[in-house]
């Protein structure tokens, strides 16, 4: 599974380019940045995490698209979050306290991932405050979409769900099966048809 | 409502430990930090954050315990989270991205907070590489947070949302009017009488 990163120095400028919204680093910075992680490719239907197991990573995808998802106690299938080209992902509270992992994510299709262990995320942190900076940032933003995403599900109407995940989610909306949005919204696969609809 | 710092000089030391157990900092550092700081007190009811309203602050709890809520499209109030002593809470999206409030944060009981404002927050994270750590591993705290009352929030059994409450704020468990309890876990009060007898 794991490729030699030279093989994606292409790639990489995806990670590059984030982190230079955010901070400003030379290419060497970045080259000595970049060598603490490791490159995956997974395929559709493929886990980056499984439930129970220990979590070394946090992913950085450079292509794909996965899922999170929560499994109750009864069995059902209960979708966390989506990530997405130059999103993060990974079970948080298994990475940041070592863990095992709560939630399972998959590949909703093939999948590139650069994995940063957090080891290698405290020794960067440590190295260069700017990159202490761009992951708090980073951390800030992922608040706001836990916290919309509890806001979300507490919100009683299917319609208001849907709005909410097309404005998260602009570029999802088409491209994933409809069983897994209707999932994500907890509602029918027949409401979400009619969520779909124009005029509603 | 707001009153001078010196007066709670014993207070702050709250604040001082809890930096202490992520960064070295020396006391005059700590006194430069706390300066970006304003104290308030609230009274039991009152709010600290109004939906709709512009967000300047976060707040360290130093005493009282408040929560946060969400008002749905049809009236009905959802509890999101609850901050004690030593806490933080604002509604991070409107605090980070000058946004209005999506969220209400009121007062259980008589509540004195230390106010610092994204401005200051952003300052002292600049001038400070270990203050930029603490608030960025105060952040990855609030992200498992979130990331747990996300999966409490689909736990299909009360009595698991129970044991998580009970595990997330074991000081509360007595604290809180159980009507208060019960609106947290989405539970009648009924229900929750008998989670809280023993042999559930």
């Amino acid at each position: 599974m794991m490729k030699d990163l030279n093989v994606n120095l292409d790639m990489s400028k995806i990670l590059r380019e984030q982190l230079r919204n955010y901070i400003d680093i030379t290419d060497v910075e970045f080259d000595y940045i970049l060598s603490h992680f490791s490159f995956k490719k997974f395929k559709k239907h493929q886990f980056l995490i499984q439930e129970g197991q220990f979590v070394l990573n946090d992913y950085f995808l450079l292509s794909g698209c996965v899922k999170s998802y929560y499994t109750d106690e009864i069995g059902k299938i209960h979708i966390l979050l989506f990530a997405i080209q130059d999103w993060w992902i990974t079970d948080y509270e298994a990475y940041y306290y070592h863990k095992n992992a709560k939630v399972n994510i998959d590949c909703l299709e093939d999948t590139e991932v650069l994995c940063l262990s957090n080891e290698n995320r405290e020794k960067l942190c440590r190295e260069f405050h700017q990159v202490e900076h761009f992951f708090r940032k980073k951390t800030n933003r992922r608040n706001v979409a836990l916290q919309n995403r509890i806001l979300s599900l507490l919100s009683s109407s299917a319609k208001e769900r849907y709005e909410k995940f097309v404005q998260d989610y602009p570029s999802l909306v088409q491209k994933l099966p409809k069983h897994i949005v209707a999932a994500y919204l907890g509602v029918t696969r027949e409401t979400l048809s009619r969520l779909y609809a124009p005029n509603n």
